[in-house]
């Protein structure tokens, strides 16, 4: 049974904090004719602070896509690898037992993918699986959650490495000046963030079910405008309101898993912005309170795409207040519009304490969890 | 058990010989120092002729990385979905059946991923699972096969879609013009091509076991230079000679599977140029004829990326010679450097003819298949 270990988490030395993001703001747009919504609607994010590779001149600075893209495989070597490392340590796994490594990055581009570079330089094996993902942004923590808990389906014995390596001020374009752009730039923050799902043992959150959503005809709602300038960051204003179509999905997983949604023991999701949060509290009947993980790591960090449902993971990790079987939801939201979607249940038994390889129940393929 | 089904494959319009290629390169390049080992080189391709996307002479021009991009996605959407009818009609499945759509292309890049669009535009269910693969370059025809494979064993009931999207000729770029890339713009042809694997039912290979290897630190040897022109191919001189390194590993997953990787019945390997395919007869003590189908792929097409591999066995199952059981490799190689490799057996057994669901055997989850 895949058990999601707890995370490890690093966020970059430089920080910048919602009043130095307001000021930016004034500064840089004050003819803007809608710079009053935009600050507005940056004071609204929740966002308290967050934190960046590189000091807020160099990161207001546009060195080109070539030189983005360097600057983006440079900070990845140099931050990655240790939070890995942590990962491995938080499984009680070295990097030879990793069978595949699952690497979610949308704000960087390069082939070969980190994965090779890893593999060469951490001591991973040579056969090790690679799953490189660039195109579902936010929703790829998810995703990456979900295909390695179908990696670790497939073949019990084995475990599957994720990281999300995100560097959204990379995408920074001070060129763009719709609503939208100018709300991102006060919204996203950088982080990388890596899990180990094990196969056997572990101790976290045994991944019992999951599914996708796409919102019908919603593509171009989230999505990059590729230029020479690199990656342009689209934001359409109707993204707030996708809870409402997604929250039957959502509802629809826990309930073919004969749970209620509204019911569960816990609940990590991606924190793109508050209304996000406000209004799937509304859709699914739960307090505000039951997303106080996500919430706090928008506050903290902003959102960082990809790696905000394994930081939102640490956290709850960290409030150590779960009891064995406690259930619980996980999803990523994205681009597509998609959902990432898994449903599962609190384990605390220590891989130091697992029962034996030899005497574990068999693995049972699942039917597919679809809503 | 899984079941890769019979591939569709449709070539564009423009074709360009390898005439044509030698008289351009001797045009373009009449001052090169190294003309005449480029033509060399391109004659030893094996090349006969390309199709691409666009006539020769737009193909030439460069509009910039955000023009190529937008042709990218809109002849993608032109040429893609005819493409998936067919590889569902030869998988005897609709739309609504599909649980996971695996897209791998490295010639373009859009997020969301043109699975969002297919979905909204062909009738997949919108809990389809999307996994778009940019990174792995050539190797992702394998990996494709690999991951969906890996899908149906944790999921027996469930089928999945692969489509390779490849139109090289929009990585074209004038001003390289290195002794790689010149060969590169004689090699690389465009495509577009799909398969289903089916968890159940379906007649073509049967998915028995597969592995990923890796040749250490050789990572820059096939890579992107990701500049605001665009992805800049590059090609080390030493890549030919990977298939020493590569080819221990695929005689290790044979042997794995108790087979003797010189003794199987069929072959389908990425053909990423004659010296590839020559090397790895040699390696793995098999006859030349043994990869007519991937040499008849590199002919006829050129160099396709990652839809070699499912060229390579439409034209296997075009030839309709397999007996029930026959034993064979596929394999798809690239960046990294890289190998996605897979066993199975042929199974002739028709969807329309096929054991009842129910009385199917439950499907067993393997062990890994290591190298």
């Amino acid at each position: 049974m895949a058990v999601l270990c707890r995370p490890a988490v690093a966020v970059p030395e430089h920080v910048i904090t919602v009043e130095q993001t307001l000021d930016l703001a004034r500064r840089l747009h004050a003819d803007h004719p809608q710079l009053p919504l935009v600050l507005r609607l940056i004071s609204n994010t929740g966002v308290r602070k967050r934190h960046l590779i590189r000091p807020i001149t160099e990161t207001l600075e546009h060195p080109g896509f070539e030189e983005r893209n360097r600057i983006y495989q440079q900070q990845a070597m140099q931050r990655v690898p240790a939070v890995v490392e942590q990962a491995l340590a938080n499984a009680n796994l070295r990097p030879p037992e990793i069978d595949l490594i699952v690497y979610v990055s949308c704000t960087g581009f390069t082939m070969p993918s980190l994965t090779s570079w890893l593999i060469n330089s951490m001591g991973f094996g040579y056969d090790t699986r690679q799953l490189p993902i660039a195109q579902l942004g936010c929703a790829a923590g998810g995703a990456a959650i979900n295909r390695a808990h179908d990696f670790c389906t497939a073949y019990p014995d084995a475990n599957a490495l994720i990281i999300a390596c995100e560097f959204c001020s990379l995408c920074y374009q001070p060129t763009d000046h719709d609503v939208g752009s100018l709300l991102s730039n006060g919204l996203f923050g950088d982080a990388v963030a890596a899990a180990v799902v094990r196969g056997r043992g572990g101790r976290g959150v045994r991944l019992e079910r999951n599914a996708s959503s796409l919102i019908p005809h919603t593509e171009e709602w989230i999505s990059y405008h590729v230029k020479a300038t690199g990656f342009h960051f689209r934001l359409d204003k109707r993204v707030p309101t996708t809870m409402q179509p997604l929250a039957p999905a959502l509802r629809a997983l826990a309930a073919e898993h004969q749970w209620e949604v509204s019911d569960l023991d816990f609940y990590v999701v991606h924190a793109g912005g508050p209304r996000i949060l406000d209004d799937l509290t509304r859709y699914l009947g739960i307090p505000q309170h039951a997303f106080r993980h996500s919430r706090a790591t928008l506050t903290e960090y902003g959102n960082i795409a990809s790696a905000v449902v394994l930081d939102a993971l640490l956290r709850l990790y960290e409030e150590d207040a779960l009891l064995d079987g406690a259930r619980g939801l996980i999803a990523g939201f994205g681009p597509g519009i998609s959902a990432e979607m898994a449903v599962g249940s609190w384990c605390s038994t220590s891989p130091r304490h697992r029962v034996p390889r030899a005497a574990a129940p068999p693995a049972v393929a699942r039917p597919l969890g679809g809503v």
